[in-house]
């Protein structure tokens, strides 16, 4: 019926885009029916896990990472090197109620560390707990926050389409909620965890202290201890015991893995494709960001594999140090400028391995309409949004530095938020085709990219 | 940043159009914010689960449904009687290898007898297996099917980008693969499930007997068990036996369950708004289709909530036994027929309750024109397809007997043949926000019918 529509299409469309039909339906039958994604995301994740900047299992993702980029085909692959920030959680996070109402409590909570914050030295931090809905209500608070521990329980807000929007909102208490508490004298934070799922999984995720004030502990807490939390500041006292070991360890070193195909008409300019290649310590980071990471080697696996030729140079990119520190993109970006490269469009994923829906472009209107115009090519492969915002943190340098119109991939986000960041983002909660038609629907826009600029 | 969205189009949209855009933004908050329908799927899959139609679990499930659609706010609640085939597994299905290549093997295979085969009398039937890949195979096969099990391995094309082809491609196999090898002398058939799913469960699902040969067992196999199936037949000889216990009792008296609310204009005039109760016996028929079910009763909520008022009747049907005999859709549809009911438009869900892409239509193309002039009222709540071509089973015979115009709900179809039929169709593999926001756009959908007719 896929065939039949595009064959039924053709008196619509001209003959250069009939053979642009034809190819993105070739690169389909090769990518579903010879796909590695899914193996490899099964390498990344069960081989070697949990790769936060830093770590060994970081060290190990790059050498496998440079590893499967020549197996894919890379025509050369370099690593370029980046001093990382070296974050270390130190150990086991605990937190538990001991007193309600002046009574003794031994309820613990699961709980953990935000990354980059700070642990209590191997002395727990106890202390009565003020809860507050948000800042608004800490402000209200101030007075009473000396020697307290202060639990924000923020909530996604569920009336967004969007769940991502909801995230954006409610990050701010996770950046920067301890050192707002610590400004009126909290000597630690819990924070209700960026999510919406129904499970009680506590989730990570980068946060910065403002060096104005003491650097106190901050832990996230799920679903389930939030809403108990909650309801038990309406209508108790509680005072809670919390101990953290995060630490920062000397720099690291780190690498981008990048493998090029050389382009055969303006092999000086380049497009970029790339996913980052660490993720936090607590999980096997498939949706953040192993799926990115093997959506870039699998567009270059199924071009290589069709004997693509490209007009432009492509590089495939693993982004060292997303998640706490931006060090993998920042570098990309200072080199390309330094080398004065020329980079036509940079394109990332890192928004999960989901159902495709679209992109999100940052470029101007009339790069944006010569996009649009290709809605025909890629619609039967699931893309429907092409819309205006949109790009990734390791791609941003690019557009800051150099101007690069930059696109982000859009898979289906109602579920992404589910295990960002949290232990169940692991492989068994990735699906196969869902995986492999984000790489197609991105494979797609490149190969338009690279045919016709923009 | 929906909001603004919003607010951004008006000047785009009419006064009407405006109305609309905020009328369903109302829906949207309603329905997020306080909506049901994951907690009563959770009541109708963990209280009741598997509801086959003639079982005690189906009349609970009638039971439930009458006092969920009066919870929900019908203006009155009827159950419409039917008769309903009822076909009972018997007891657990069993295959085991006893030999290969003439040497004593034990590997037994999990399988599922198939909806409405007849089991093997306590006897277990005993042969050599033929495997083919598909029905040309048999043909070329046919002298050698004497007395011999016949597996059938067609296998899902992973190169359509919608399943649900792929699903219609192999359907043969399972309606039709036993009568076809009976034809020719043989005494059993496995079949491939009708899945691409990663995981080693067999799909069971309807099949029908051509009476002019023997109805002889038969079962399904999952992928792991089909894949050895199918390279052990390609070096080896073998010998399965097989015990299955499949009977059909006398017909169940069987009810739609009907809620309606009365029209303030067109009062003769109904929308039909369905999904349909029964189940597959293995399985808690959470996404096939307790979605259907919960989203029917979810849209009549949010509607009575904000206190809508229909301009037409709106009916909300829990049909019985779709997956058996049809026989409740067919009821409804002789039932509106008898009485010469005016009926506008009809919508069913029943593909699942993942994240919506769309809906798919069965009407003349001016109506489809005006449906898809709505799209830009739909789009922001995930809606990207609006095309010919779709309904569902249960409201398929009021559009043969009354042409009445159809759509059918079309969720994301990539993990429903997953769970399809299979022990894994269950509460856990649904998640909240894509149900409630599949219940959002045919909520939207039936607002704007009910406005402007078709």
């Amino acid at each position: 019926m896929k065939k039949l529509l595009i064959f039924f299409c053709l008196p619509l469309f001209s003959k250069a885009q009939v053979n642009d039909s034809l190819f993105i339906r070739k690169m389909a039958d090769e990518l579903l029916t010879n796909g590695r994604a899914y193996e490899w995301l099964r390498q990344l994740t069960k081989q070697i896990g949990g790769r936060l900047a830093g770590s060994p299992q970081f060290e190990k993702a790059v050498k496998w990472g440079e590893a499967v980029m020549k197996e894919a085909g890379a025509d050369n692959v370099t690593l370029q090197e980046c001093m990382m920030p070296n974050w270390n959680r130190g150990g086991r996070d605990a937190a538990t109620i001991i007193t309600i109402d002046g009574k003794k409590s031994n309820r613990s909570l699961d709980v953990l560390a935000l990354g980059n914050s700070l642990g209590t030295n191997g002395n727990p931090v106890t202390a009565e707990v003020i809860t507050v809905a948000d800042y608004t209500e800490l402000e209200a608070k101030k007075d009473l926050l000396k020697g307290k521990i202060v639990y924000y329980n923020y909530k996604f807000n569920p009336r967004n389409i969007d769940p991502s929007i909801s995230y954006a909102e409610a990050g701010q208490y996770r950046r920067s909620g301890a050192s707002r508490a610590a400004k009126y004298g909290a000597v630690g934070v819990i924070i209700r965890s960026l999510t919406e799922a129904t499970d009680n999984n506590p989730h990570t995720g980068g946060m910065t202290y403002n060096d104005s004030f003491p650097k106190i502990p901050a832990v996230a807490v799920g679903g389930d201890d939030a809403d108990y939390l909650w309801s038990l500041g309406k209508k108790s006292s509680f005072t809670i015991s919390m101990t953290t070991s995060g630490k920062f360890l000397p720099d690291a070193k780190g690498y981008n893995v990048i493998g090029e195909l050389k382009g055969s008409v303006n092999a000086d300019t380049y497009i970029t494709i790339g996913g980052h290649l660490d993720s936090w310590d607590v999980n096997e980071g498939a949706h953040d960001d192993g799926a990115g990471v093997v959506h870039t080697l699998e567009i270059l696996r199924t071009l290589k594999a069709l004997g693509y030729q490209p007009k432009h140079s492509i590089r495939f990119v693993l982004f060292a140090n997303e998640e706490n520190g931006l060090r993998g993109g920042t570098k990309y970006a200072e080199e390309a400028k330094a080398k004065n490269e020329k980079h036509l469009f940079a394109l990332e994923s890192d928004e999960g391995g989901f159902t495709p829906r679209g992109f999100g472009f940052t470029m101007n209107t009339t790069q944006l309409k010569k996009v649009q115009s290709w809605m025909p090519l890629l619609a039967p492969y699931g893309t429907g949004i092409l819309r205006m915002g949109g790009g990734g943190a390791d791609i941003g340098p690019l557009n800051r530095n150099l101007g690069t119109a930059l696109g982000g991939f859009l898979p289906d986000a109602q579920r992404y938020f589910d295990v960002h960041h949290a232990r169940s983002d692991i492989f068994e909660n990735v699906h196969k085709r869902e995986l492999l038609l984000g790489a197609l629907n991105m494979a797609a826009l490149v190969y338009l990219v690279d045919q016709y600029g923009l």
